[in-house]
């Protein structure tokens, strides 16, 4: 590049008398460096769509996740809901929720839903132009919605694994529209669309609270309004209900692990200069060291406290410490993050037999990993980033909370009184598989 | 970028009065934001990669789906097929397919193997210059090759799922040779070869009818010549034979979801201009909308029908969503691929049992999802792109399909009279692993 | 592109008598082709953050091709051991092997650790300009720091997978803060610090010497100072301990095989040119028919060898061909790859029973698959590197290999003395999951 700047400065040198300016000569050296506009919005285009397809994957990180940690008769339901929820979230986050969450986007009409629903996301162009480009200076559109879609759909699998093993399929379902389309986009318009909590300056990166939070609430206030397990609590005693495959829950820990660098890294929005590849490059690298404090503390705490290392601790111990880097992947230090991580490993061990002695049942620990290490990680940005005050990221974490608690306690209810949350007695004791699927996911494995 | 615009711009001007053409200079402008001809270079060639490693990743997807699918006493058989067919596929593609495939091509000679097969791939030299890439204004030889590789191995892909069950393991891998090195590789040529069917018009984004219509068409053939499974039709009914592990069948049907991207995504060819960013971008989002669209309409038509959701059937659904909108992923709006993608899962639920009203038995689906669906896929393309004519696009579905039948047939029919197809009733009764293989998937888990 | 290069040259001519040479016009075209300063920052690092992810992802291939290896009364036990050297190897790594490994690099300060730890890795600022960036001209300091972790990480996972079913976990967990601290960094230094190694010539282009037979040497010493498992060499014979899921450990495999892209095409360091995108390219294409190679070896040669195709082996072979090709990805021809990696699967189908003989247990296969053709792989790559001889790579392979076996010999023997390496015979028996854990992997699967 060095002979093509100094010729471009020489052949500007000569045209200089005409623009009578020295300085300029400089600047044009350097924007010459800089990635063309053209360049820009491909690269963060790519940013979204690579980012875009590392958060689908965590849709698989919930289900293996899920699926490994209920019991053998459960499985094939909980696979159920998890590919269901998805291809629901994927619908009606593009038939209402996108354009709820921006508002001030384009509440355009797209071809066939039209009479139905006024108001699609709608793509650019076909081979569109720089001149007719959305946001030209930006990112496609596509990019954008896909990017964003994934986050909503990333909400609702939080809730699906706290209420595994009794819930019904159909309200779930009708529940996961409803925060798809309406609840998490509502709430996420508030930061994210630019609406009055981003205006209070609450921080939240990448959705400590805007997503994990949300649906931690959601599956709280649902798993509350379900009840526990029977059999859970019995006798004032806490009876475990082990998962029936711990490989599959690894193998969906790994998945989010990796996922979680799209999320995070994705959420800088932006891949077209220096600074935005080197933040990103922060970012993947915090974003891991979070998960490794995170494991290793629940390693070693549940070494210390029960004298025997659990692997499902240590799990959900690297999960909470992604969600506790979450809302601030980017300012802390290697050092910081690993120590915000690791703190979120350490709520997690404490809340889980904290939820126990509330008798709130949570099958898969979503609650202490995505709400408990939520708020964890959305209170402790102001410790790394000076321009969030605690006091401010303590009103958004109420506000979002208050509000999700509120909204998802209605819809949980009006559910529970038209058709009824759970299944029988006898359906749940004989496993949601053959009651309610007739299929079992390993029907030539004869249960212990 | 706006300095070194209007820089360049008054530099242009200055040097004007010899060109003496004003509107040279807003084509400068324009092209000054565009991407150098190296980093179009750079920006396709990289599509090619992230796009082949996910086509790859589908490879695992059909051998976690198929193992999943069959019983547990196939399952060291499904996946030895399968990691031995896409192996064979790369190499096979690489000595013939590559060069049958794209005639025009340098058929050039390959160090060792030269002798041998005169024809085999070539990548560019190392560490190749502007100046000596096989074709600079494009993308480097060996990322077209990598991806092309990975549709070629999708193709043998679909195929194994089907045979399961009852197939020998030796003819089923010699037909993957046959199908990955002439079979895949000279019907592909017509279209994506510059051959008659492109000529004739016939649109084929990413390959509903060359890949998967094709994989579809020889597993057909090959289920009619190979009988159904012992029992599977015995005293006039059906007898359902559940495969042993959902769990892995769902992780299967992720992996194929997020390796779509990349299948369909890659399949722009192209990454160095806002047109074509925007493009793939619109690509993800309608591939991911359509594979939404299949599942949740398998899930309520299962629902509907037999009151009982189908974990298997939305699976199949998703995937038939995917195989739908492969042959246009780019000019439907959402709408137009969710609904797209939504008949492609009904397609689904009804070929199933037809299937075996026939008694043709196809153990994972892959008939009514890669051929069913590929069909309908290629058939719809005229709905949404003013380009297509339903009429030509039938043309080319028959066109492909005729000759995958004669052409499998006849390596079928040869295979069956040279060296049999079927393993003994005592084998396939006891099971493909213990028999052919001595080897079991789950040597310690006692069957129901 | 034309135009606008056109224009630049008929502006640059208007300006060239005042440089007085034609032949800088021509330069000045060429170079404007080039991608600019930041474009070359952005791609660099782009493609370490792409390998890096996808070499993290390798992580999960290791646990579930261990996982599925393993008996299940020792499945837990070994998810935990890989998801916990895992996070180790991330801490410790970052806290002392980054700058041990890159002692030219900048030994700086990071935040709390400070104190206990005065080097610690440093990721450049928050928004870092052009100017403030560590090494502008090249990559973000972030995206390297990520990627080489992942390596680091993968030397350790190679271990886990020999001295499953009979070592403790904390010994483990404390050699692989040893070898993720030490061992490794201080010998890639040699070679990818810019060390002796380097200078004498040694090519080791990704790693089958650093990486693959470090771990590889140290999980031999390991064997050896372990001891088989019980039973396994009893009365004269060998007692083959069949794996209990060979579903995951298929899954593993193709994890691996797709995170070897970015473990090699990675290596190449940059993206920012035509040919560095050609040669990642190349990397590409050569690794898959590495792998391809390998596969199809094994399956032959067991074919013939034992009359029945072995699953294991294949994999094992695959994984073999990977390794084989990880010294010398780029210089090869297909052709030359896929004979490279299909020596590699050779070598594992005789390496594994010659270990048996030796009585060195082995449970996965690791010493075969990563220190064998890890040997073979650093070995050939004189044949297709001119820079390379012969006997600097049989040097540098020597050097590695005694430093390891010393430095692994020291540290097992002292954890020995100290706390003791194996389970009680009572426990290994009973499966390391219940006794030490007391959590199993699979509760509800009766055992055969």
């Amino acid at each position: 590049m060095k002979l093509f700047n100094t010729l471009i400065l020489a052949s500007a040198a000569a045209a200089l008398p005409a623009l009578g300016m020295a300085q300029e000569a400089e600047t044009a050296a350097e924007a010459s460096a800089a990635v063309s506009t053209d360049g820009v919005f491909i690269l963060n285009s790519l940013l979204f769509l690579i980012g875009g397809f590392l958060v689908f994957w965590m849709a698989a990180g919930f289900a293996m996740l899920e699926a490994g940690l209920v019991r053998g008769k459960n499985v094939t339901m909980q696979l159920t809901k998890n590919i269901a929820l998805f291809s629901l979230a994927a619908i009606f986050y593009y038939l209402v929720g996108y354009n709820l969450m921006y508002p001030l986007g384009s509440w355009a009409v797209d071809g066939v839903f039209s009479a139905l629903f006024p108001n699609v996301a709608v793509l650019e162009a076909v081979g569109v132009t720089a001149d007719a480009a959305d946001d030209y200076s930006y990112a496609s559109t596509g990019s954008d919605f896909f990017f964003q879609l994934m986050f909503c759909a990333t909400t609702a699998s939080i809730v699906s694994g706290t209420l595994a093993e009794r819930i019904k399929l159909w309200p779930f379902l009708i529940f996961t529209i409803v925060l798809t389309a309406f609840i998490y986009p509502l709430q996420a318009s508030w930061k994210w669309g630019g609406g009055f909590l981003d205006s209070a300056g609450f921080l939240d990166f990448a959705g400590s609270t805007v997503v994990h939070s949300v649906g931690g609430w959601a599956a709280l206030v649902g798993a509350i309004i379900l009840g526990p397990r029977i059999g859970k609590y019995k006798d004032g005693a806490v009876h475990p209900m082990p998962g029936s495959n711990l490989a599959l829950a690894t193998l969906g820990t790994f998945i989010l692990w990796l996922g979680w660098f799209g999320f995070n890294g994705g959420s800088q929005l932006a891949m077209g200069t220096v600074g935005d590849v080197a933040d990103i490059s922060r970012i993947f690298a915090n974003t891991n060291t979070a998960a490794a404090g995170g494991a290793i503390a629940a390693l070693i705490l549940t070494q210390v406290l029960y004298k025997k290392p659990d692997l499902t601790m240590i799990l959900n111990g690297a999960l909470a410490g992604l969600v506790s880097i979450t809302a601030e992947p980017l300012t802390p230090t290697l050092g910081q993050a690993t120590i915000i991580g690791a703190i979120g490993g350490i709520i997690v061990v404490f809340a889980v037999p904290m939820l126990d002695k509330l008798k709130i049942d949570d099958v898969v620990g979503a609650i202490p990993v995505h709400l408990c290490a939520g708020i964890w990680g959305t209170f402790i940005v102001a410790w790394t980033n000076p321009d969030a005050s605690f006091a401010t990221q303590i009103y958004g974490i109420l506000v979002v909370g208050v509000f999700t608690i509120i909204a998802s306690g209605i819809v949980w209810m009006i559910l529970k009184g038209v058709m009824g949350l759970r299944v029988t007695e006898e359906n749940e004791i004989n496993g949601l598989d053959m009651a309610e699927l007739g299929m079992e996911a390993y029907p030539e494995f004869s249960k212990g």
